[in-house]
């Protein structure tokens, strides 16, 4: 089995000091924080700059080739509600050290994103979900199916296409996290790859909470066969976590500096 | 779901200092470390007192006493291969907070440990071990339905049989943790209950690295639909990490100040 891939989550215009940046085209807080992110070991990064409407092709190109150009092709996911921006940053991305991903389809609104994807032979992140929330796993698995064919019908390769069980709020949600975990274990045994940001599961709580709540779920989501997540690269405690369940499943061979590698 | 049972370990000969207190009759490290462990929300503790071979009767009946009359008639794993040791501790055990639990029956020589229990109305975990270890999980499988079938026989309720998996250390044998976990998920499909020395894991691995492997573990164990294990209570992350995989199960509803409960 290959290692588990980490999407580092900190280049998003919710974050204030990310957005200025974007906006300004400052590459110093960007460069900054995709440093972080790739020291602390992340393999791919996500670029959300949001809707963008008004110069989101623009704004993609010049983040895509900002990063790649500093940080050895590193490879991205593009993350927009605005399409043509994914496919500007697509336009200008150097794919030797990963596809680009797309981010993300759903099974309604969103189901585009797959062509898209399909179109540029990149990987997409598939949301099931429809116009809202599904309200368990028959829904869920049925949401999968559909964007499952939708790939394939458009020439995709199912490996390409990492289905996202929407992780949910404990706070609000906590009779839901079995079945989240369910639905990440009939993804991989039908085969099929996985993601999806991990950390909603704590959100509200406790900000000391939150590493250790998250590193609980991800060796949960791990033992299921998750195969990727959108996280917090410099959650240490979490990447620890993920490094160790690594070993478990044999995915890496086990030395006594495993965590520092 | 019942919350995860923790076992608490530091109460055994191979500590010098116990093996001193035990020999001694001194009361005071006994009280020491029953007290950290119980502090640090240990459920049971686990007394361990070796082979006991001359005066194993007398040195069970008297930790028995010792701990259940200083802590509220705590619930005990009695840990000895004499087994009059263990049916002298449990002639003075007093069940208000639990059944006292034999530790341990296999499905070889020591397959009489089950008829112990069954003749005392106590627990019994049992190792799905062998004259040697399973190869596989057919033979662990084998194991248990033999270790299932001699308890029945003896009329013990299934639930009071805690199968042990045996964990396998990493250091040697890494590509084994898998079908350990698998073999967790095949008792709880069987609606078995299940425990384990779990950081048998870690062993020979740097100090620092034990409470995250083990952490690791005890999660996609758990996940797995592990019930109990015999832990170090005072390893503050694997705790940490049970009660937070014991909310994502539901089995404790969430609060913000759940770590400290």
């Amino acid at each position: 089995m290959a290692n588990f891939i980490t999407i580092g989550e900190r280049l998003s215009t919710t974050a204030p000091a990310v957005n200025k940046a974007f906006t300004e085209r400052d590459p110093e807080p960007i460069l900054a924080r995709a440093k972080q992110q790739l020291d602390a070991g992340a393999v791919y990064l996500d670029v959300n700059i949001g809707p963008a409407e008004n110069d989101g092709e623009d704004l993609m190109k010049w983040v895509v080739e900002l990063l790649q150009s500093n940080f050895d092709n590193v490879p991205l996911a593009l993350d927009t509600s605005n399409m043509k921006a994914i496919e500007a940053g697509i336009s200008v991305y150097n794919r030797s050290k990963g596809k680009p991903i797309v981010n993300s389809a759903d099974a309604a609104g969103r189901i585009g994103y797959l062509d898209l994807a399909a179109a540029n032979d990149a990987i997409c992140i598939a949301l099931c979900n429809g116009e809202g929330l599904a309200k368990d796993n028959d829904e869920r698995m049925m949401y999968c199916q559909t964007l499952l064919e939708r790939g394939m019908e458009h020439g995709m390769d199912a490996a390409d296409i990492w289905f996202d069980p929407l992780f949910l709020v404990v706070k609000g949600m906590q009779e839901k996290q079995m079945e989240i975990l369910e639905a990440i274990k009939m993804f991989s045994d039908m085969g099929l790859n996985s993601t999806g940001g991990l950390s909603n599961n704590s959100n509200g709580m406790p900000k000391h909470i939150r590493p250790i709540m998250d590193s609980a779920m991800v060796a949960m989501a791990m033992m299921q066969g998750l195969t990727s997540a959108i996280v917090n690269p410099n959650d240490k405690r979490l990447m620890e976590t993920i490094k160790s369940c690594d070993v478990l499943k044999n995915n890496t061979l086990y030395a006594d500096s495993y965590l520092e590698l």
